[in-house]
């Protein structure tokens, strides 16, 4: 059952991460650490397996995956042996890009995309393409009545506005191409009501929303620590240092404020109030792909005492989202085959921003996502699973 | 349903903590932050109101409460405030407690142990009362053949030999008088076969081990994140800089043996593997009693990516095992109502080193307390539990 | 030698800590823990005796003293002990304060303020007042042209406009009272060329700008370091977090601006470049008047290699700051009495902007320092210094 | 004037990150960061050029230079692109190493090393050479009557038992070749009276003890902070958990006690008390040649006001090391062309537990190297220094 995995921003650090791993998994080069779904807990006949991956996507810009991979490698991101073994599995997956599409209308451009997602789905006989969206983080939407309808939205795409931001424009297009679409990063994509009407209408699963790789993932396991111990925390502030292709963009306030926001919607759900603070991104470009979060927590005890948790995280944000992606990929890949529709609201585990109403405790989101994989195991036919 | 309180260990920091806490929610001078079974998941008719419970207690030293109280207040332990206003409410529990009982055999002491209990619960009408270890951790214990056997122990007990350990000589005569038993400490207590059929036989259920206040708190969740992301632990090392009681007693080299073990196991039974790295206990007086910890976490991401994490716990003992005490003292008593016996494995959520083969992921532990506490909530008559 | 400490800010938290040590210290109540001044190298006859200090002060709230200083003792700034053991000796500097002149030209108000200031001196028979600003920090003042020129300022202060910034209205009062003048805070005082002109025609000396209390003095340490070994900084980031009424003041981002600023420049002095990164502030209410700094700094040592500093600074500002108080009112006494005028470039140890071009290393400024000191002890008749 | 520098331990990581350093400054492929002896103040025509270096050195192990180059590259100690660079270059010195002597008599194997010495001088027309000694560090020597005198242990070196320990063979043996040395760890080397009286008699100057790279580097900018302040420490811990050779070795209880008793002074000689709390050493080997220290300092402020820093150094002791071992010869080279004698107290700045009675404050010690080497430059006849 081979599947596509189409991604959006494909020449950027997440993605070519994504491949390079990707690649290297199936060549036996690397093991699964960082996959999910190599879990005892996960892993089963339902999901396709590394083998079954077809690479492709879209980007902006031109620069070879080869040289970006080798950035990679000077950063210490990716190992430079990996990047050496797989030249060839590196060039096969850059002739599978495709440049962005521009000019014209947003509805041709939307076309295009369309078409190039279709002749990647007959060009490699592939069951289904997992569209996923890992490009920069935009800025906030501007609100359009068209978002609200799906022929409105139809009708506006026509025009000369831009009535869609990109990444929901790619959305659109991967829903009218038929496919399945996850949304790694904070931006709109799939968040307009005409877009979930279309989805649904077209049968099609999606989930979303922002990846959750560092901070915001430490941020998932100590606030339930707080809850069930029944600690009140007084203040919880956090500054987040990056550099990397993710930094420069959240330097623009605008994206920063997106993802500041999702960042703290976690605290206030799981503690059942908001503690006093913030969380702050600063963009500083020495620290490449590699993030230091620091947060300091002050919590009163029992009789009011006053106590206090700090952290320093210090991670490569690339590393921690390319496994995620392929996870995401095969999931959704197998929800779709499934015959699932809508919201997977069950992979909440994975994400900063998760669709729908749903608990933001890592623990309880991993209980979740263990019963629906569950589940699609058990789905497939003769299948022992686990 | 008034319940006894029996602290082994009365007027140390913990005890006196938990004391005066107790007292200041009887009088609604507090709220009951920090209190585990004041949360909306675990409240309800099956557990003692604070109210309900009446405190006594064993101690080897003479300190009058009230003084304890001040001492704790002076290092910010517990608002001045309350040591204030419950001047006559402690002199009422410091008629309650007894000094240990020293000099003649074991058995002579078990007995005097058995009486001071016995009169409590008669002095007071009680419906039950439960004994809870607080006392100073001790070294690992002397194997003694006679700890294997009930009848070996009771004819041991009557020589010259110091057969048990303190900490089960008090377990003992617990059992004798026909109380649950709680051991809030890394000591033996309970543990020893002989003691656990003693329990059995009487029919009284028992918890432990060693109260997980602090480092281990966070390691408990912090683990399960790093395996649920099948994030590679290379190396984990904590140190533990603590002054107070506990602290000195620590400092001896056997005590420390006992307590870094115990926090080592929960990695190895969370991850699947034990990582590179120790924990260390040092004291230094000047912290009083708070406690510094340090924790330096490397891992390993998608293609083996070295990462780091750290985390400063900085917390006062003393002010968070105190609601611990009072929590495990009403559920235990609610267990014993209920007519449960042998050891309380649903209470892991409160311990370091738990009885029985059971998680250390707090989040399990933690539905696994739910699901208990529910239980027990039904089984009262005409409860309407939630 | 009596000599005057006139607070402007009088009620706030830096002054009240200043003035329960100050009338600690001079009943014996404490030891000198923090003040520069009493230790070997610096102390000496040129400054006044603890004892020789009377204090007064001007402040636009009217919270009696001793309601400030019960609040500090209850938020953990000075000890509860000390301002129940106080109470007339504060009575008595409450009998000294007078509300911030309001009303009239700011030509009025400097001229009640004199008033204030030449009543105190005559009342106590002091051999001088030396006046400290350790008022909230101000936003950046508007330029006006009359702050070039002692006569256009003396003209524009009667008309309708506010010529001057508050700090600078009190250090041109200061300055027509004779009275040297110190600025704690990074408010503008005394630094516009109008003021100084005028404070050198009176001969007066003063001191400035913005007491070095927590981050920014232990940068003044560690880039020293940095430089000293040749290794290169590549990034140095900062967050301060804050409660207390600083860092209200703080959080309107003008003021915040100004003391980011200054915080900066040391490291751009020290190191000779200035690293990426920047310095935040952020209010955090709860954590009242204990402060939080985390900072990472990055470098490279021989060859490139990267490597790390982090710190957590969790100090209390105002026990901080209120020695420093004392010495720089002790130090501006003793070079007023020896006849020295203009810029003491020589306190530049007390200050995270120090007036003059001078070096920013706390190693360099405390020879400096040190030198100073020597010197006006030995201009002591009769003294035999050290 | 070209000088020899004689590497004892010479395939050792600090050794082979030295070599790499001085081919790749010989051959401009790197810049001097790291190198104290190339800032401004310090830099001048006493000092032998990086150029005018020839390296050599004993090692008991055999791994070929480049294998131990490779093996640095790979941990990112040093950049890959220098050892494929500098191949030639490394196998030009691989041509000078020499297997330590062994078997024999102590005054046999320091005859040998002495020809060594002698020949490798003598076959490069060298001015001198410097021997610094970089193996790995011994337990704490046992003491014997003939360390006391010169013909004695002269005497003893021709019997049977090991008189020496092998780190003050090497100082024999480089006196008795008429070489200044260096001792950059924490073992015996030339700190026996023998010694230094045979180095006295033989006109060599010398340096140690113990280079100052990580924890105690910053110990001793932080520890004058405090001082300069008044501030009072209450205590300091600190924890050290490092991999790499010196680690395995530091794995022994009696060569951590040396060096941990040489990092606690530090902090009894710059606050004149010693505060509670210790150091450890631990060994983690997955850390690697990256080391991370952890201190936690407690101190009292204005009043008693307790207060904290902590600070996280993630250091890399070979980078930081090995350009110190440059300075280090090329300093006392230039000593020894002045014809100064006896400890080199003025190179404090370097070691953690310097020679003679001397100051432990990192920039006294600074002010102090900065002097000296002012004034071997100026020595240089018709030299313009600075």
């Amino acid at each position: 059952m081979r599947t596509g995995v189409w991604l959006v921003g494909a020449r950027g650090s997440v993605a070519t991460t994504s491949i390079v791993g990707a690649l290297a998994l199936r060549s036996g080069l690397t093991g699964p650490t960082g996959c999910v779904t190599e879990l005892p807990d996960l892993r089963g006949p339902a999901l396709p397996a590394f083998g079954d991956l077809v690479l492709g996507g879209h980007d902006v810009v031109t620069t070879p995956l080869a040289k970006r991979a080798e950035a990679l490698a000077a950063a210490g991101v990716v190992p430079a042996r990996l990047v050496d073994a797989l030249g060839a599995e590196l060039a096969a997956v850059e002739g599978e890009l495709r440049p962005a599409p521009t000019g014209g209308t947003q509805a041709e451009r939307a076309a295009a995309t369309v078409a190039d997602l279709t002749a990647f789905r007959q060009r490699h006989d592939l069951a289904r393409v997992v569209v996923v969206n890992v490009s920069a983080t935009e800025p906030t939407a501007v609100p359009y009545p068209a978002h609200a309808d799906p022929a409105a939205l139809r009708a506006a795409l026509t025009g000369a506005d831009e009535v869609l931001p990109t990444s929901s424009l790619y959305a659109y297009a991967a829903i009218e191409a038929g496919c399945p679409y996850v949304d790694f990063t904070p931006s709109t994509g799939l968040r307009l009501p005409a877009l979930a009407a279309l989805a649904d209408e077209r049968g099609l699963p999606y989930a979303g929303h922002d990846g959750k790789t560092g901070e915001t993932l430490v941020k998932s396991v100590l606030a339930p620590m707080f809850a069930m111990r029944h600690l009140a925390v007084r203040s919880w502030s956090g500054t987040n240092l990056l550099g990397g292709g993710d930094g420069a963009t959240l330097a623009d306030p605008a994206a920063n404020a997106a993802k500041v926001a999702s960042k703290q919607r976690v605290l206030a759900e799981i503690l059942g109030y908001l503690p006093q603070g913030g969380t702050r991104i600063d963009y500083v470009e020495e620290l490449g792909d590699f993030k230091t979060a620091w947060d300091l927590i002050t919590f009163a005890g029992f009789l009011g005492t006053g106590m206090r948790l700090e952290f320093t995280w210090h991670g490569c944000d690339s590393a921690l989202a390319a496994p995620l992606v392929l996870d995401l990929a095969r999931l959704t890949a197998a929800a779709h085959a499934a015959g699932h529709r809508g919201p997977l609201e069950e992979l909440a585990f994975f994400f900063k921003d998760p669709l729908g109403e749903t608990t933001h405790s890592l623990g309880d989101q991993w209980h979740r996502l263990c019963a629906y994989t569950r589940g699609l195991h058990e789905g497939i036919p003769g299948a022992d699973p686990r």
